[in-house]
């Protein structure tokens, strides 16, 4: 539990998509600290016992559960919605799956594959992946948003303006992130929490972790935001960093193939020089492998590069 | 000079464009270790005396020279030219444009503008930008590249598999660089140095920087590789990160749009808060600022995130 907490969520008032219609499960002032907790995006259908077949018969009407929505008082459309996230409580198990049609390489990758995992959930050390390597932990709320003015249920996979599926790796203890709000009350929910993913989430999935998570809720009165802006307090990927990057590029007039062909040639050469199968190197690479953009400019080819942090492996 | 050094290359010996046709300014042996002067990409027409009119009257026939070619003994196409980046140094001056028709937006920026830069280029201390504040240096090599296979007159402004204006921030010193070779001896320059630049380039110039570079040419036999990789030393952005950043988001189904819309939504921010020109804040985060791929899976909508490292003015 939570001493500084105002209020608590718990997992079971969770909802599928969003929905400005959806009964709010809490109504709080502005400045509340409020404790949630988040089911992972499996809706619990992955397990520490789970295996492949429960990839292939995943049930996608359970997936991606948000715990919310918080009625937020006082808030209206044309604000801002704060949101400082305080703390997350780490279950201490997750999953990376290559799930069929999803993800950035789905053509070389058809078939379903699962990767489990165990962490210490009180210090957060590097998460051991198979006998091959450690990746460090950084936990963040992938799904975190309020809802959209237009009536109806909205798929819960793309993100929005008002948020949702961000997967925005860093989007994590210390950072105040800023979300336009479309109705009243903002209507706030979050799930999809992750113990650690690389910018990209390129598999399409990233350590996939059931974890509680304490955030205040303030409201901005009338200030325009078009879309999702944070800060951070600090560093970014000093968890990551120690070791350097091994990268690989992929230049072109297009960044959707420049980023298949960087992350298919890290891939490829993590395979060959672990040993590792490729779609195991393509699920590690996900929970830590960052994709950036190192020029956008130098026309007609721009160059996206993949950086795989050396820290794994060594 | 270089006490470690095998030759020097000087300036005098730059080409413009690639064409495998021009003649080697050096034979070296492989392992040898190369002194280069390097001309800053306008070909010595921005100097400390310049304004905004020089941007006006630009002779994009000098533009981005760059030093060499260097025919590297006993490297033949299917090798790679390993190159290890020993160190940079810096001349102490540097300008960032705006030139009309290039940069990420080009709609919102259709006039001329420059910024002029003096640092130390022996304690490289962060660079003032105005009154404003200061950018972090960390210099490198924009173009970077051998010889391709297809004769004639290239282009020197895109980048391409056996590399060239790459643009990429982190091939800094100690950053080892492979490229793939396509004609006999591999046929190396280099030039367009950057005291600094944020991922992405994004106004379409650093701070663009005469500066000398040492570094090391290898060749790895009979070594399959499809597109320029490297690895870093270390961290890549400490220099940036210690307080932390500020992000924009822009979300949608083309990353290019996304892009877009992130690096605009920065230059609102910034040219409102510091009351800043909004050219002067694209120019001030085309050196800092970074594109990152936030996720690229969750369709139908993509999210790059632009960071601006709050260190600048804090």
């Amino acid at each position: 539990m939570c001493k500084n907490c105002n209020y608590t969520i718990h997992g079971s008032k969770s909802h599928y998509g969003w929905d400005n219609s959806i009964e709010p499960a809490l109504h709080a002032e502005a400045k509340s600290t409020i404790y949630f907790e988040c089911i992972d995006s499996s809706g619990n259908q992955l397990t520490r016992e789970s295996t492949v077949d429960d990839v292939r018969t995943l049930d996608f009407d359970r997936i991606n559960p948000v715990t919310g929505p918080v009625f937020v008082e006082g808030a209206a459309p044309g604000d801002v919605l704060k949101i400082t996230i305080e703390e997350f409580r780490p279950s201490g198990f997750g999953w990376t799956a290559n799930i069929p049609g999803f993800g950035l390489l789905t053509e070389d990758f058809k078939d379903p594959a699962l990767t489990l995992w165990t962490y210490d959930k009180d210090t957060l050390a590097p998460a051991a992946f198979g006998k091959y390597g450690r990746v460090p932990l950084k936990p963040f709320a992938g799904t975190i948003g309020v809802a959209p003015a237009a009536a109806g249920r909205h798929s819960v996979v793309p993100p929005r303006r008002v948020g949702g599926n961000l997967d925005i790796r860093d989007i994590s203890a210390g950072t105040v992130l800023y979300l336009p709000v479309e109705v009243e009350g903002a209507l706030f929910s979050i799930g999809d929490t992750h113990a650690a993913q690389g910018d990209g989430e390129v598999c399409g999935t990233a350590i996939e972790s059931s974890m509680d998570v304490v955030l205040t809720l303030d409201v901005i009165k009338n200030t325009p935001l078009k879309s999702p802006r944070f800060t951070t307090p600090g560093p970014v990927t000093n968890h990551l960093d120690a070791k350097g990057y091994e990268v690989t590029t992929g230049i072109g007039p297009d960044l959707m193939t420049g980023a298949q062909h960087a992350v298919g040639e890290m891939v490829e050469l993590l395979a060959a020089r672990y040993n590792l199968a490729p779609v195991d190197a393509y699920m590690l690479v996900s929970t830590c492998g960052d994709l950036r953009i190192s020029e956008i400019v130098d026309a007609p080819n721009w160059v996206v590069s993949f950086y795989f942090p050396r820290c794994v492996f060594d």
